[in-house]
């Protein structure tokens, strides 16, 4: 028997459009809702065959226990005000957005009787929109739960239910510490990927012909769509500006060791980063 | 019939090792030699069966028409001493430098009946050592060569016969230029991944546990042996100085858009490394 009677999905990029073909793939819910702004990706959405499409947000909530908002950042509070004539009394709201200080003061604007538990599925990638969803993006992946401890202890419940039911690892913490953790681990990463980016086109050696999987690699992210990470670094501002500020501290140690031809501390500082990064693929 | 009658690998890691495999495979030689100065290195060419193994360098090259130095850069120098003595006159020396004006330089050690062309095969990756050595190291990758055009136009031949025969495709420029272009798309690069390691290692909010393929990618030359690149960055001082200096800056440009919660700088900057990520992978 499904989990839920109906999951509502506000939103339809990479991650909501995900959130559909695994919910219906585990049959987790009796009906699945869902609602984009833009007519191309509600027929994106029809195309899925797996729910009802609106095209109104208040509309595609009607009805759901469970309603998931996986607009962008900066669009979530305007997401909440939408839905909130729509929402049954008892509904609960997660989300899936990659900051959650900024979207738990947002949520305030849901009815009372609708408890939100802010969510931050680590899935995704540089290629934006339903038309790149895949019903295992969540499959063995960190999801990130944001509890305040003031929710009913069943909304919390069905949050990590709904979660761990698309395939998620769960991992529960408070929203500053989460909004700490991804500016190190992600948006720091993308900023300074576009930082590289910037600076290795303005080189005059640049010539794309030279160019290897070293330099592709390491760029990678900055491909991303910028209207996501815009809202994304403005909504972590602190975070990712004090990671900004170490990686010029750290590429300023670096150039300095050049200059001065210090061949001892340039092998410290290189051999430092080299332990680190091989930490990363040592298993836990 | 082999294009050399023998050819001497002087240094044996990653590349020399691959050259060793992709010239048995290819047939380029009668016969093959090669010399490491580490005894475990030794044993692992004795277990390619490919080629006859020397613990002197000199003896290595006897009897070569053409000989391959993969020592690191900043060992080019000592390494071209080092074989002088067993050179026949007229064999043709080449290199697999990652920078080219150094070894020039260097290769003026080298006796005068000895005509030197500087290679630089763009291969290769962050798993250093002959025991990670593949005989498709080279297939359809640049190798560029940086000839001076004061050598004897039969030398410079040979050196794209063997380059070529390897399977690169060959990108020939003079050594100035060439020491331009892989700061640019390649010891830039390696410099950036490994300020961005150390600077995420720095952060609070660092946990290895929530970190995905986006930081894993961005920082993966990190893992390079930071030996060869201490050698690399200091030979190659000016341009790559120049690149993390060009890198602090845009660093700071994203930073200061952040704090100021410049939506418009930060969008803008931001569409500018997406548009020119996505150059790097557009057919040429």
């Amino acid at each position: 028997m499904a989990e839920f009677n109906r999951i509502a999905v506000v939103g339809a990029g990479l991650i909501g459009g995900s959130i559909l073909l695994a919910a219906a793939r585990r049959g987790l819910a009796g009906s699945l809702a869902c609602w984009s702004r833009s007519e191309s990706a509600r027929a994106t959405l029809r195309g899925f065959g797996v729910a009802e499409v609106f095209a109104d947000a208040a509309d595609c909530v009607r009805g759901a226990d469970l309603v998931v908002v996986t607009t962008p950042v900066d669009a979530a509070e305007e997401t909440f005000r939408a839905i909130a004539p729509g929402l049954r009394p008892g509904a609960v709201v997660t989300d899936a957005g990659s900051v959650k200080g900024a979207i738990l003061l947002a949520a305030r604007r849901l009815p009372a009787a609708n408890p939100f538990v802010g969510a931050h599925p680590m899935a995704g990638g540089e290629k934006a929109g339903a038309g790149h969803a895949a019903a295992d993006l969540f499959d063995g992946r960190v999801c990130f739960l944001t509890p305040t401890g003031t929710e009913p202890p069943a909304a919390l419940e069905k949050v990590r239910l709904f979660w761990r039911g698309l395939g998620s690892v769960l991992h529960e913490t408070d929203a500053a510490r989460h909004d700490e953790i991804v500016a190190a681990v992600s948006h720091l990463p993308h900023a300074a990927a576009s930082a590289l980016m910037l600076a290795v086109r303005d080189q005059e050696g640049f010539h794309p012909f030279a160019v290897g999987a070293g330099l592709r690699d390491s760029t990678r992210v900055a491909a991303g769509e910028e209207n996501l990470w815009v809202g994304i670094m403005l909504a972590n501002a602190r975070h990712t500006a004090a990671g900004l500020r170490a990686l010029e501290h750290r590429a300023a140690e670096l150039r300095t060791a050049i200059e001065q031809a210090d061949a001892a501390t340039l092998r410290r500082l290189l051999a430092a980063a080299r332990v680190a990064r091989q930490d990363l693929d040592r298993p836990a």
